[in-house]
């Protein structure tokens, strides 16, 4: 009997995956499930590239360049000196989604055995795609009592040995919301420099930054440019997860080579997807300032009702739109099932994230879920209520198995 | 100074992209290049799935299921059923392109080291995507003389070693437009059997199949169903190479679940281009006669033109839109770059694809080159006149260097 590799058969299925059927059955049973587990904006794409696809006046759709096109790399690049980072279109590289920009850069900076650093609680794909390059991650726990801010520099330098290639920072940081401020990205960048490591800085969450002061692009540490590279992706800045359309950018000419070699394995990027992350630049201000000021009047509105539920804790998230909460729990897994299949509320349930998923030990996570808003404030309310009855229940002594 | 890994170092660039700056100089020249180097259809999309992208109407472009929309996959369960092979739609995962179907697929049976038999020459990407993943490409080689014909099982098993896990077979072949018959399929068969292995069948251009006898699909071979992996694409069937549109299908249970695994870890196919891909299904079947038939036509008209050169000789490839023909020329790499920067007829040239790019010994395709009949007829004529021309000067005594 021919065998799945070894490789295929440890790679962790999604751990949210595993709660998807329920909620399925939940809503089939008529009962109202609140999504509190995606990182799927609901907010509109921009206007102006739902009415390009109209426009699209094309006899032949062809494989478009493997670096993707100049013009939308040029738009790009105009756009990072807007980010105080000067470019050159030759420096970014379109890729299908961040996600591939992730896998061809592990593959093209490290070696099968080589390690990462990546802080824990950590977006999950991360670990399969090191996995796929046969890299190991090291994993460095950040704590929710310090709102998960970047662990000490002599915390990361205690995890590096001689197989130690590269560090991963996600800022701001999906499942936590954390962001990290222009004076952690230097401490970074000297430990980057002392060790000579790559950076990989996941980007992807930029513009929903609240913080006072700006969001400071690993783009702009000049001292460690050549080991720097960012990936960035169109999907959350403009509510176009489907398009797939995103981008590896370094000023390192050797591993652009090298990168542009797997890119042109898989011969080209989303043709349609570029055609409209392009015009999506030329989306009102308007359209980034409202999706802007909704996200924080989310943020508010949820971190305010998690803190008021009994037992819960949310530190306050200043970027992207996601927030690690710690619950009156033991096994958050256990209690996110019981909330699809045993329990709904006035026909409601919630649907949250167990956090486990977001570390390499799931026992680090028990007692905490990520609950990303991307849901309406009016709906966020209603799931919020939802919660709480469903800790009341869960913690009351006939249900709690 | 950080350093490339090592695969990525060793990976070698696409040799025509040696090629691409030469061609681009020519063009600046005011020379007009005729390009036969490329796999892209030069036929029109379907005009409705050109006119579908008027009609996507959502407000949010959001992620699609990681394993492709169902409404898709029945629509592919219903043609696989046309050509003799019963699936159900959970045995069909929509990849980005064929190129991930290949590669997580290769993830998803094989271990580092481990070894898969391609027969040679062989589509160049094949080794790229066996190198992310890690694995050994032990090449078979096919020969011009008998118009590359599957070889004998006999020398396939000469291969296997206890470290071989699959073998990979592309029908209609690229690039050279080799086709299989049914006889040679259940030969396979037997191979596959009698050893255990995966067989991979790479069936993009199952579509454009000259031969008197109907294709045969590897998804047919009911006796190695659970070993069977059959790589599909909307690319070359619909002209639609840039929606980025492929499919991974298996009737192996624990090989899908694997598949799907990768497939979550990149969250979604292209949102856009299943749409286009599903109602491409609607083309009136004039679409798909009409190209079927302008292929006949093209390669006709080339393989006649080319073996009427002196010294020039391609087989009747009965599939695809490639042949790979034998030039009277000891290094083609260095002709066909001189064809580009040295030559011109009439104020045109030629791009050829060197051969040596599809074997792993380059020296075995040194006199060989791809011509890819995907230009209109009379521009066919035009390049084989200009090949023709390019050939007697380039062995002439002063040009002959």
């Amino acid at each position: 009997m021919t065998k799945i590799s070894e490789r295929g058969r440890i790679l962790p299925a999604s751990p949210i995956r595993k709660l998807a059927p329920l909620a399925e059955n939940a809503k089939r049973n008529g009962i109202k499930v609140h999504h509190l587990n995606i990182g799927q904006p609901d907010l509109p794409t921009p206007e102006i590239a739902l009415q390009e696809l109209s426009k699209i006046n094309r006899k032949t759709l062809e494989y478009s360049p493997s670096e993707g096109f100049l013009s939308l790399r040029e738009r790009m690049a105009e756009y990072y000196k807007t980010l105080g980072a000067e470019l050159s279109p030759s420096e970014i590289i379109i890729t299908t989604g961040a996600s591939e920009a992730l896998l061809f850069g592990f593959m093209a900076c490290m070696n099968e055995g080589d390690e990462m650093i990546i802080t824990e609680p950590a977006y999950a794909n991360y670990h399969s795609f090191a996995q796929m390059a046969g890299i190991k991650v090291t994993p460095l726990i950040s704590k929710i009592e310090n709102g998960f801010a970047l662990p000490d520099i002599a915390d990361f330098e205690a995890l590096i040995t001689p197989k130690t290639k590269a560090v991963l920072i996600c800022n701001p940081n999906n499942p936590t919301g954390c962001t990290y401020s222009e004076s952690e990205l230097l401490k970074i960048c000297e430990l980057v420099k002392k060790y000579d490591l790559w950076l990989f800085a996941d980007e992807v969450y930029r513009e929903f930054f609240y913080s006072a002061e700006p969001h400071f692009s690993a783009l702009k540490l000049a001292e460690i440019e050549q080991n720097v590279i960012v990936c960035d992706s169109f999907s959350k800045r403009y509510s176009e997860c489907g398009i797939r359309v995103g981008a590896l950018i370094s000023r390192n000419k050797e591993l652009l080579a090298t990168v542009l070699k797997y890119c042109q394995a898989r011969l080209s990027p989303p043709l349609l997807g570029q055609i409209l992350a392009e015009v999506s630049f030329d989306a009102p201000a308007s359209y980034l300032e409202n999706v802007y000021n909704e996200y924080i009047e989310r943020r508010n509105l949820l971190i305010n009702g998690l803190n008021d539920i009994d037992g819960v804790f949310s530190p306050l998230p200043n970027g992207a739109f996601y927030t690690i909460a710690e619950l009156p729990i033991d096994d958050c897994d256990k209690f996110c099932a019981w909330l699809l299949s045993d329990f709904s509320y006035e026909g409601q349930t919630v649907m949250l994230a167990p956090a486990s998923g977001f570390y390499s030990n799931p026992e680090n996570g028990k007692n905490q879920v990520r609950i990303a808003y991307v849901l309406e404030k009016e709906e966020l309310k209603k799931a919020l209520k939802v919660l709480e009855m469903g800790l009341k229940k869960y913690n009351s002594n006939e249900n709690n198995f």
